[in-house]
């Protein structure tokens, strides 16, 4: 490939319910330039919306000076498929929440050609773990992102596991309560998404404060949100600090089956209710260590990402260009 | 390797806890001589069982006439490390019960050179599918043995999954049942193969005998064993026919947990109570199918291991030698 080695530079996409951010980035893993795009304004047009992500590429590209550098785009999109390089019944994306998108081959053609890669969200995030972040030299790891759902992105021998259709790493919608357990965004009931998410942290505390007269700095706030969570708990208030428990201990005792199934270095944690780390990491470390195997007992780690939360998500998604 | 090209023959051991089987395997699969010996006669004298084994080999390899023939010898045990060559801490095994016994490294001395190689004896069930089973041309699926325990061999991209350590596919071991569930083996509790391995079935069948005055076929047995559940079964006993109801129900809904992991086109079963799938197949499909997520309903197929029974042990653990 003697023209790949003068295209130096890579396109990351993060395409989210609200939002997509998107960014020029460079072998090192900086960030030369970056926009973000809406992503909910377009109905169910899904071209609409790929004819403005077009636009806004070839913008950034601009922008960064590098015409003619560029190796491809890495596209990490909900639902995203990394065989089919389609976007398929994403109920975030109003534009594919009822049908199956072309996403990777429209893209493609409205950049002129350039080689476009896509998968899920958590996918992505693990990729770029393993190309800059908490994971580098790891050979297999399970990337868990914590947050409005819970993702994950599952390596093994240095590649993410996509399975026999694409669609392998759906580890939020493993069953945690298997009778009379939470709704479940998917359909079903009891998931680790219905818990662990920060929605599902939110409906926690919004359970516990309805189930008791306890006091809580959570009661004077009107909708709560999993930062709200973070926030009362930061304050030493209590029935905050044992939902961080109640969350972490359910997201250690499935750390242990995870790991019963592909016995990873480490499980590498990230999404916006990885930040609330200082409660979540002992009773999860706990809860993970009480319940696994022998053989596995006080040697996995848990990290958190350690990408600068704004480039992320870009970056994450840029690394998969690196493969095309 | 000009040397190898000479060599087409393989030997396949399988260690188990009262026997070890072994055989000369050409490369499709025929089984030209084999033998049985006892594992369970050497106390914790690993070196005496393993100057046993090596004397059982150099004589089927003699029989069949092989002698300079063979490219090597592959080996299912219980605990067998595919990285380390060691089989450590088995419970099942007395040699090996309380310590690190370097198997591969001991056998291939013995055995002047021949390489050795050692995997746990579902990860060779695994191979053994693949390379001449129920399993040929599938890259990704899911090997469960339900035996007297349950183990399970995973395959991604047409690769065993090994881990880290070495130690990956425990899914025996992953939770059932969070609160109150039965002791296992390994120590902890609400293991799935406490419910679900042969030793599980005859558990549930004594527990629920005690538990009513239900008129039963299985009253009449002293130890009852997976196989006299399944002997009442075929004869119409309904709490037997229950019981398999309840177990597939299990193994299904854990298999709807494995999918979202690795995506597998399908899960195969091997083993002494996967004989009894008249009963259980509806049951498990059912459960599994109930409780995967949407986009791989009615899509996931359990099969049943091909193999000759007689051969299979033999057959999985000398695929393994092909690799060498």
């Amino acid at each position: 490939m003697e023209e790949n080695k003068e295209k130096q530079y890579v396109v990351g996409i993060d395409v989210g319910g609200q939002t997509s951010k998107l960014g020029v980035v460079d072998a090192r893993g900086t960030v030369l330039a970056q926009t973000i795009i809406r992503t909910d304004v377009y109905g169910d047009d899904a071209d609409a919306f790929l004819e403005a992500l077009a636009n806004a590429v070839k913008g950034i590209i601009k922008e960064a000076g590098k015409e003619g550098e560029i190796r491809g785009v890495g596209v990490g999109a909900p639902n995203g498929n990394y065989y089919t390089g389609e976007v398929a019944y994403a109920p975030n994306l109003a534009w594919a929440a009822k049908k199956s998108v072309k996403f990777s081959a429209i893209l493609s053609k409205k950049l002129g050609g350039l080689p476009v890669s896509l998968t899920n969200d958590a996918n992505a995030a693990a990729v770029g773990e393993m190309t800059y972040g908490a994971a580098r030299g790891m050979k297999n790891f399970i990337m868990i992102t914590l947050g409005t759902g819970v993702g994950s992105g599952i390596v093994i021998d240095g590649k993410v596991v996509y399975g026999h259709d694409g669609f392998a790493g759906e580890l939020g919608h493993t069953t945690v309560v298997r009778n009379n357990g939470r709704t479940c965004g998917c359909g079903r009931t009891g998931c680790l998404e219905a818990y662990c998410s920060a929605i599902g942290v939110a409906r926690t505390a919004r359970e516990w404060l309805e189930a008791s007269d306890e006091p809580s700095l959570l009661r004077d706030i009107e909708n709560i949100t999993s930062k709200d969570v973070y926030e009362a708990a930061k304050r030493g208030d209590a029935l905050a600090i044992r939902i961080f428990d109640y969350t972490g201990t359910i997201l250690g005792r499935k750390f242990a089956d995870f790991i019963a199934f592909s016995a990873p270095e480490a499980i590498v944690l990230f999404g916006g209710l990885a930040r609330s780390k200082e409660f979540l990491y002992e009773p999860m470390m706990k809860a993970m260590n009480d319940n696994v195997l022998k053989i596995w007992k006080d040697k996995v780690k848990i990290v958190f990402s350690q990408l600068k939360e704004s480039d992320a998500a870009i970056l994450g998604a840029s690394a998969l260009a690196w493969e095309l």
